[in-house]
C-alpha cells in the first residue's frame, strides 16, 4: 500500500465558458468539481492503475466532506484527520484557449491538529510500502513540516515539493525528491540539472528524479544516473502530469522495479496523464500506447 | 411579514485578485461566501432595514445548506422546499479594475419538487402583506412559474423579472412589477418608457416602476405617474441595488405609505446599496443622508 499525505488537499472544480473575458459576465456551460490536491492526485493515479494507495492528510468544512466523499465513491481509502477550518477551492476556467486558474489559500491549521495528524500516522504507514508527501503547505503548518514527516516515518519518504521544503526534504533524508528542472534551480541556485540533483543527494535525499516537461526526466539514483523521454508530442493539458510521475515512481519503489523500469513507467504516466483535461487520472489506453516508446538511457556525466 | 420567493437561489463567492490576467494562474487574496439570489437578497435588505421577513424557493445540496445556514445565521426565517439537485453557486472575481462574473447553471427541479413547493406557499403566505418573486428560475420550471404562483397566492404580488415571465406575470395580475428600463422596453418591444410601463398595466399589472440607474426611477400606478431621483451620483458596485429598491417597494406595500414615500424609499435604498461590494446589503448611514436628497415628481404623461 503507498500512502499519500495531502496537507492542503482541494477541491478542484472546473468552469467551461466560452471566451473568458476580464470584466464580462460569463454562463457557466459545464461543472465539473473533483477531489484535488498532488498527494489526492497521486492516489487517484495509483488506484486507477490498479495499486493500492490511501490518502490522508487534512481536511475541513463542507469542502472537506466533498473530497472525502468524492474519494470514498472512487473506492480510494482515506484516513483525513479533522480540522476546524474549510479545505480551499481552485477554481479553473477554460475556454477555447487555455485554463484560467484562481487559488483560494488555505485554511489554517492549528498546533492541536497538526499533534493529531502526526500522531496518527504511525499506524497509518504500518503495511505501506513508501509515503508520498505532495504540494503546498496550509497556513499554520510548519515550512520545514514535510522534513518532519520523512525524519518521524519508518518508511521511505517519495516528496514533490519547491523551494526550502524541497532542501529541508533532503535534508531529512527523503528517500526520493521529485523536482521539477525550474523547481530543482530555483532551490539550489544552481543551472546545471545533474549539478543540482546531486547537490540534493550530497545533502541527504537517495534519489532526485527532475521532470523536465516534454524534455522527459532525469534519475541520479545511488545505482547511476538515467535519462528516459518519450518519442512523440502529446496534445493535452500538461496539469497533473508531474502527479502521475510521482504515482508511477511510488509504483516503481513498491514494486521494487529497477531504474530503468521505473523511469519508462513515470515518462509513461506522465504523458498518459497530458490527454485528460483535469488532474489525478490517466489516459489507459495511451499509456499501454506510449510505454513502448519511452528511450530510457545511462547517463556517464 | 414580506414573504420572498427565490426559485433559483446561489452561493455567491466573491474572490478578490490583484488583476484578472485570462489564462494565468491568480492567488486569491480573499474569498467571501454569502447567500445570495435576487429574493435571497430582497429579504436580507428588508431584514437589515428592520422589516419582518421570510425566504422560501428551492435549496438541495450542501451549497443550499449553505445558504440556509447562513440566513439562520443572520436571524432571517427561512422555509426553502428541499430539492434533490444541487443549488448554483455564482464566482465574482474583483479585482482593482471590476468585476468579472461567472454563473453556474442552475439545478433541475422535479415536477414532485416544484408540487411540494407551490403546496407549501398558502400556508406561508399567511400573515404576509406581500410576496415578492424575483430572479431567474431554474431548469424544469415553466417560465409562466411566476405568473401561476401570482395567480395561486391570496397575496399581491411584487415581481422583479425580465422576457416573457415579464408578460406572464401581467397578464396573471401581478400587483407591482419592476423591470429596468432595458428588460421593459426588450420584454415590450416599446422604447418609450412611459408607453411600455402603460401596456404591462393593460395586460394586467396594477403598478409597473421602472429603474433607470442612475437616472432613478418612474412608477405607474393607479394613482398617477410618479418620477424620482437621487440629486447626487453614489460611487461604488450596483450589483444589488435593483434587490434593494424592490425591498423597499414592498416594505412600502407592506406600510401602507403613499407613492412619492414609497418612491423615495425605493430611490434612497437603491442607492445606499451602491457602496457596499456585494448585493444583499445596503449602507445605513448613506441610506439616512440620502432620503432627504431624492426628488420625487408628479408626472403628467
Amino acid at each position: 500500500m503507498i500512502l499519500t499525505i495531502t496537507l492542503n488537499p482541494a477541491v478542484d472544480v472546473t468552469y467551461e465558458v466560452d471566451e473568458l473575458v476580464p470584466h464580462a459576465t460569463h454562463r457557466v456551460r459545464a461543472v465539473r468539481e473533483q477531489a484535488g490536491g498532488k498527494g489526492v492526485n497521486v492516489s487517484r493515479v495509483l488506484h486507477q492503475v490498479g495499486h493500492p494507495t490511501m490518502a490522508t492528510g487534512l481536511l475541513g468544512g463542507p469542502t472537506g466532506d466533498l473530497v472525502r466523499g468524492r474519494l470514498a465513491a472512487a473506492g480510494i481509502e482515506t484516513a483525513f484527520t479533522p480540522i476546524t477550518a474549510t479545505t480551499r477551492r481552485t477554481v479553473v476556467v477554460t475556454d477555447t484557449e487555455d485554463a484560467t486558474v484562481f487559488n483560494e489559500p488555505g485554511p489554517a491549521v492549528t498546533d492541536a491538529e497538526w499533534s493529531a495528524f502526526t500522531g496518527s500516522l504511525n499506524a497509518l504507514s504500518t503495511g505501506a510500502t513508501c509515503v508520498v508527501m505532495s504540494g503546498s503547505l496550509p497556513a499554520g503548518v510548519d515550512p520545514a513540516a514535510y522534513a518532519e514527516l520523512c525524519a518521524l516515518l519508518p518508511v521511505p519518504a517519495v516528496v514533490d515539493t519547491s523551494g526550502p521544503a524541497l532542501l529541508a526534504a533532503a535534508e531529512a533524508g527523503a528517500n526520493l525528491l521529485k523536482p521539477n528542472a525550474a523547481e530543482l534551480s530555483e532551490a539550489t541556485g544552481i543551472q546545471d540539472t545533474y549539478a543540482a540533483a546531486q547537490h540534493l543527494r550530497d545533502r541527504g535525499a537517495t534519489t532526485v528524479v527532475v521532470t523536465r516537461g516534454a524534455d522527459g526526466m532525469l534519475a541520479v539514483t545511488p545505482d547511476g544516473t538515467w535519462s528516459a523521454r518519450l518519442g512523440e508530442r502529446i496534445a493535452g493539458n500538461p496539469t497533473g502530469a508531474g502527479d502521475a510521475a510521482t504515482a508511477a515512481l511510488a509504483a516503481g519503489h513498491a514494486t521494487g522495479a529497477d531504474w530503468p523500469e521505473r523511469l519508462r513507467e513515470a515518462v509513461a504516466w506522465s504523458a498518459a496523464a497530458v490527454p485528460v483535461p483535469h488532474a489525478g487520472e490517466v489516459d489507459l489506453p495511451t499509456l499501454d500506447r506510449l510505454r513502448p516508446l519511452v528511450t530510457v538511457t545511462k547517463e556517464n556525466p
